[in-house]
């Protein structure tokens, strides 16, 4: 394992804070042009659309922390409530909601009704961006904003409100690990993905890796996870040194199908994210993980076109770390 | 006042069940063909994004009714935490949770740490989708699916898990009615927006309306809210009888940047809400609300296009009827 | 094990529908008198006060069911904000509840803070009551009221909120099969406490029970999950034929440390939940789920006094079908 | 009004810190001995309950301050789900809560259900304590805790799960301001009440305030906000000057039926709430608030008897800064 020491070399050779200038909150988002969105628009040929979103709800993957559960989705009004909500509401003193819920369906004509409902969750339960602010050391955020800046308000730095302006729309680029390793479903723990490794796949798919693109790696892990239920389910994902391969290529972002994106056993001694560390820390490059790629990979497989329109945009929710998401890739 | 025979005779007009099977759950979207998801990345020249969501947070819109609050964002672990957690959780044998986390921050040596949150929210409290379940009469959903399949366990049919293979991605079309009266910020309540002047806006801008097109009506509502703060600010909105002028053009779907896009003040007599229930319900075709067109209106005006991609993928919420989301506009 | 048919008959002897009106939401709460709450009172000879609530956060005994989740307690102000929240606070605009909070820290001598915090739980997530509008057949809750008043907006009738108007104190006998059974920590599994082994214990302690008691049926399942930490755990309970063992003796509430009280191997054919549907729909009797009894058991076997003032006062959540509680006995 | 060094002056003279050692979190409790808790008991002479919490729910008291919000409470069944949910659930395999919970009801001949629900809820929404952690001045908690052990996890030290051994419960004496005051409804705002007040109270009622008390301050807002609705409905409350006059009578608690105890405009220049820093933070004094007092003050007023057995258990949430409450006064 890598030492701390390392890790701050490495750090040193792929930080970005002060290239977009001072007050930047976009990171290497700021690699996607205006001509390269609308390149990546020149992408789509057929009309095809994969949803890359998983499912948000009981049959999610959490389970295997407690601090993240998966989202718990319930009905303020329902269509059991359509007779009866109207007896009882208004008589209904102490429920003021009831009272008004009730007085839209009122009327011994109307037969007009809604259902409404509610959602309670971790905004990483699921399918989701990292916003920059998510991760820290040394008191500093990204771009050298205080970490204490993340209060209990939320991130007034680097939350993931401050980056729909960009789309986030860039080319998308699949990377196809388990074709690579011609694994059956998925790539098995304890192989961490090494730079090298991106190299011969971007070789083997005759793909390109540029300025501005978003790299998908596409390991099987939600393949795997709805063949065994498992949430516990470890893999494999990119070792942490992929990250100046990130930087070299100016990526502007990085998404996987696991939890984490980078690989669970590669890392620093006597730490933990050390990948996450480098990218959203120092590169300012957000992660997305939880990215269900299977339908997309196997369509790119069969056409042999890696590359894509790419269209993932945020919940503007204010000062958050995180954000469901559901992207959209367009053949 | 139209009565419910009126709006009986109108609805037989427009409904769309069977037209795409007795199990389609998708409606109008079936409007978007992959040769149109295709076209409509071919409108983008510039590269220029529009995020048309709004904020997510105490200062959103909800406010004016009680069973919808604004979104409530807690952070679960923050930058406060940093240095005590890994004093105090490993000690808490009452807490696991803090237990856990302080783990991931264990070591002497280890200077890493995360932020994570988490989010309590009515689904439809900011810009969103209605999905097809969010509304219905005589006890049938779109398609005739029965009401009561709607449980408290959510919208086992036409759920908003349902549309997301549809991207959604189609050419979208800003009809800019606030322009078009010559209005200050918005449209003032009490003027309802007739099919007649959505033929004259059309005629205006030099756009044409079409299948599988999404129609963005700028009605100024948010840049007001913006404005005044004031939550149950007023507005005027589509008319009920738009519901056949978008049915006979084959519109995929319909946004509006205020409430509920109808008009409060147009309808049937005795009812609330009849374009909801001539959309969702009869046609198939989804409503989205809240979604802020302030500056791509400002942007059409200045160019004089009011065609561009649009992309706005609903979160893959199991059996939910609606769903948050950040549509974008790329020109 | 006993048929449907079985279960009406036994239903039809125990029912208290209309013994007190037609409009009682009370039940069995009924048989504690003014007289019988002031004896309760005078039971207090040593001032030991026993709490019997369980923890309410992550160490909960939730987890075996995906229905019910632990507590989620999420601080919104904490330590760790005293000295930034007011630096970001006043300067975010789009985050008025930040505005607000830092405001209340503000001013450059004032060195007052505060914490809040927020939680997110089934109301029966730990120690509870069960409200008589928990369950229900054959479309009536308990005294006739109609299923289908329980709406989406919670019960009209027989709402948890119906029946603190009775404190709820009473005199609590506690009866411990435990120790009866001379069990190591918890009664194993498979072996449901029948009515004539309730007796047996009476007789052994030498305690009455009578009209207007709380029975406490100590069965150490609380000791035995504190061991394990399985939440799974599967244990004995009260047989449902105890039902017109506390219906005889008018007990008026009844509460173990277990999942249900009842015995979960004992039964009527095909249906689940006998007991409950027994003591809550027909008798209008309410149970206490997840109550602590072991310090109680340790002190009652050592002084020999089974009995004790009980307060257990359900939160007034309106229409709510369980409150949870801290019951306290008092010796 | 008084300066930060006057208020330090009196914090120095109310100050508990080391009183019961160096680990007690128990603060003023600890006068409640358990002869005072058996002579509490002997108070009860009638039987008569008075319980004192409001509502809990959307007709509550919040909406004056956006960071705590009304409890909203949510169904998870109910009886509009008892026929359908059956038949959709098992079909349901995205929906795993769903597959569980009709597996339940399954069966062609079983009638029997449940219904089930959640809450989410600020701990101080409704009727509460305050634990001794809801509030901190330079760094330091009660007895000297650091204020940074309250982490985004809770409160390690002084959390509201530390002192439901006491009950609590004690003597509970009710001072009624209003009848004193001879006002119509409520105290109104601008008059705090000063410590010569409470000893005219004290003497007018013929009452006595001693060690381990519990004191409840009627000043008639529950009422006022009954008959108004308005959640911003100023008051009346104690000046911070009562603080010693509690601190010399060795009382354990203080409770109001006001949002918080203690007046809004008596107090310390450039800081808010100087009463709550001393009890709580100094003295280690839990305040009560929003308790109910309107028909417990209208039957002392009416037998003359202003003492009773108060019995106000807190819920066991691990960590909480406090805790929703239903308190019972017996009499």
């Amino acid at each position: 394992m890598a030492s701390l020491t390392d890790f701050r070399r490495v750090a040193d050779g792929v930080r970005n804070w002060g290239r977009w200038g001072a007050a930047d909150e976009l990171g290497t988002l700021n690699f996607i042009t205006p001509a390269k969105v609308s390149a990546a628009a020149g992408l789509v040929r057929h009309g095809k659309v994969f949803p890359l979103g998983i499912d948000f709800g009981s049959n999610g993957p959490q389970g295997a922390f407690q601090f993240r559960q998966n989202p718990v989705h319930v009905m303020t009004v329902d269509g059991g409530d359509a007779r009866t909500l109207v007896e009882y509401g208004p008589k209904w003193l102490s429920n003021t909601v009831g009272q008004e819920l009730s007085s839209f369906f009122d009327g011994a004509q109307n037969p007009f009704r809604f259902n409404d409902d509610m959602i309670i969750m971790p905004l990483q339960a699921a399918t989701q961006w990292d916003a920059l602010s998510h991760v820290y050391y040394e008191d500093k955020l990204y771009n050298g904003f205080p970490a204490d800046s993340v209060t209990s308000l939320g991130a007034f730095h680097c939350g993931i409100d401050k980056v729909d302006s960009k789309g986030i729309t860039s080319r998308g680029v699949l990377l196809d690990l388990v074709r690579h390793r011609k694994a059956d479903t998925y790539l098995a723990p304890g192989a961490p993905i090494t730079p090298e490794e991106l190299d011969e796949v971007v070789a083997a798919q005759g793909v390109t890796v540029g300025s501005g693109d978003i790299v998908l790696i596409h390991t099987g892990w939600q393949a795997r996870y709805l063949e065994t239920g498992d949430r516990g389910e470890s893999y494999s994902g990119l070792d942490w040194l992929c990250a100046p391969w990130l930087h070299e290529r100016e990526v502007a972002a990085v998404a996987a199908d696991n939890l984490m994106v980078e690989d669970p056993t590669s890392g620093v001694d006597g730490t933990f994210l050390p990948m996450h560390m480098l990218c959203l820390r120092d590169m300012g490059l957000m992660l997305g993980e939880y990215w269900d790629l299977t339908a997309l990979a196997a369509d790119c497989a069969a056409d042999g076109a890696y590359e894509f329109q790419l269209v993932a945009p945020p919940l503007r929710v204010i000062g958050a770390v995180g954000s469901p998401i559901n992207p959209i890739a367009i053949k």
